[in-house]
């Protein structure tokens, strides 16, 4: 077989260093044909020297990148992300990139019909409608890489689309799952940082502690399975083995399981339709495990949760929105300049200041996008 | 959609008339070509009045049957069930009949390309080779009714046959999977009869208490998904959630789960490939039951599960003896004649007396059945 040309969009993050891991886990089977990376040039020097990508992209460090580059034999061309992203010897483009970056190689990889391999959540949620629609019309298949989307994906494999009666997103519920909601005013940033499952870039933990991440999963879910956000649930389950569950409509219920190793969902998104022993995980073993438990998240522990789930229900831009006003939210926390609880707070101020645009173009999601930094930046301004 | 013809071997036992609930729950959908029953013959009576086949079977009640419907407005004519499973206008054979009367028909019904739902344990485990080898001659396709099996079968709905690494079929353990081995020696049949999470007929029942259900659905798996015994493992589940699971190649593994309700599987094989909103069975809620457990079962507590898988590794006729002997050993615990605990040893004796032939054809497996048969009530006779 003709190896397949795969674009690494964010190769220098966490799931692009493990995607990196499984393309070198199965030799002969991929051409790195781009790489790109936003941050860490110094990763992504080696990551080009090590796979010799036709195409390179070092976002704000490329003349950096380029002056060191030049003394060796790399012969890599500059281009931008959506150019690799759409190129003709590009058969898989995996988006790993952070925030809204990811949005315009996903839609130049989706119109050219490319398998998008997606880890960029930002994308769905702010632009599912655009997103899905232009996959529609040009046969590009997305394949989730988050494990709770990787999940549902595996299970609907198979089935038919009219069969979904409701999908389940579990949650392992973060470092404050058994915290009374009084304490939670007093949290560190340093405590959110220590997810007890899965080790993640610091963003995306501290949405798992707030449980957002969970509420743009399930707007991401809704976008993915074509499924409507009333047929969405999410449950607790602390273990994180379980990763997510699909119900038919006859009653029958199906789940996906593994221990949380993020390379697994990578590789099964780089491979399919094929599973291929190319990774080596440790064996979910639930004789070892003994009991996997699940319990309903209470709102009032997790008001993100609430607010992004009422964000999808609302629509159009909303979402857009609620994700960028997190993404300045969280920095700010992460920074010590506001607490823990106020990231809710922001968010639902964000929100309700918001006059959402219903089915928007590209434009105006950017545009909601950008507003909501600069709301939330004000925001954190009048709360300093 | 014309109506599917479907045969009903078996319909008035418990896996028969949860069939023909879902039938009934289905209207329009199936046309119900030929009921067969062994016994029970006043409940088939009624079978015949609400269905009207176009053919019955009644065993050895035939006589009365025959008396009974004559008065009747009732035109059905009568058949031998390997004639039902084979008829022309027959799209679906439920085979749902006990013990090895199930061979012969299913046997008919494969050889004439027909969907076979099985809920017969017995044949594949005495005549699996025989069975698959013509399924793959005629293109006959098998859709398993077991809950166990049913799982792993909508487990690997588009996936690739050469994905699978491992089967784990999940057991309750029966009643006695907190008793220690030492007071297993004093359990009666009515202790033995009282499952905590499966309503099904008595031998199975007691089968489940020994785990020899187990062993016997380790054989059947064997041969409905052409995976070695070696890859096929058993894990104790109490709640009877998780009906079993399938772990791929690259680490992934998959769960079918649901409420233990045997009408689930029984409507998932009759309408394969759809999954319909047929009959109303509790949905799944996993935030009400809190917690799943797993634990490795102990052969010192379950001598049988060892003998089964003993008896599937030795192959040939070895698993149709163990079958057999157990039907035999089975009814003389259930009328007080041996101890719980005889049960393994009378298998373990059998087992060890029978001289097995390897690739045996159909005359040979019921040749090893008959003397097991025999074997078993010497032995009974014996101890008493």
């Amino acid at each position: 077989m003709k190896p397949l040309g795969i674009a690494v969009l964010g190769s220098t993050g966490s799931i692009g260093r493990q995607a990196l891991e499984v393309i070198r886990s199965l030799p002969g089977r991929f051409n790195v044909m781009a790489l790109a990376a936003g941050s860490n040039v110094t990763l992504l020097e080696d990551q080009v020297r090590e796979f010799r990508p036709r195409f390179v992209c070092a976002g704000r460090e490329a003349d950096y990148l380029r002056e060191r580059l030049r003394t060796g034999a790399v012969g890599a061309r500059w281009a931008e992300m959506d150019e690799m992203a759409a190129h003709a010897d590009v058969d898989v483009v995996l988006v790993a990139t952070v925030g809204a970056a990811g949005l315009a190689p996903t839609l130049a990889a989706v119109r050219a019909g490319k398998a998008v391999a997606l880890a960029n959540k930002e994308v769905l949620v702010m632009a599912g409608q655009i997103i899905m629609a232009e996959a529609r019309r040009s046969g590009a298949q997305l394949r989730p890489i988050d494990s709770e989307h990787s999940a549902i994906w595996q299970c609907l494999w198979g089935e038919r689309a009219d069969a979904v009666a409701r999908i389940t997103l579990t949650a392992s519920g973060g470092p404050f799952r058994d915290m009374p909601p009084e304490e939670l005013a007093r949290v560190t940033a340093e405590e959110a940082l220590r997810h007890p499952n899965w080790q993640m870039g610091q963003k995306i933990t501290v949405d798992s502690a707030t449980l957002l991440n969970k509420g743009l999963e399930c707007i991401e879910a809704r976008w993915l399975f074509d499924v409507p956000l009333e047929q969405i649930d999410v449950i607790l389950h602390r273990e994180s083995i379980v990763h997510s569950l699909v119900e038919f409509r006859d009653g029958s219920v199906k789940a996906q399981l593994g221990v949380p190793d993020m390379r697994l969902p990578i590789q099964c998104a780089l491979t399919y339709p094929e599973r291929l022993p190319g990774v080596s995980v440790p064996r979910l073993d639930l004789k070892l495990i003994g009991a996997l438990h699940f319990s309903a998240p209470q709102l009032r522990q997790f008001p993100c949760l609430g607010l992004a789930l009422e964000a999808g229900r609302r629509g159009g831009t909303c979402p857009a929105v609620l994700s960028a006003a997190d993404e300045i939210a969280v920095q700010h926390f992460l920074a010590g300049h506001i607490r823990f609880l106020d990231i809710p707070r922001a968010l639902d101020d964000a929100l309700n200041a918001h006059v959402p645009v219903m089915s928007p173009g590209l434009e105006e999601v950017l545009g909601a996008d950008a507003w909501a930094r600069s709301f939330a930046e004000d925001w954190v301004k009048a709360k300093a």
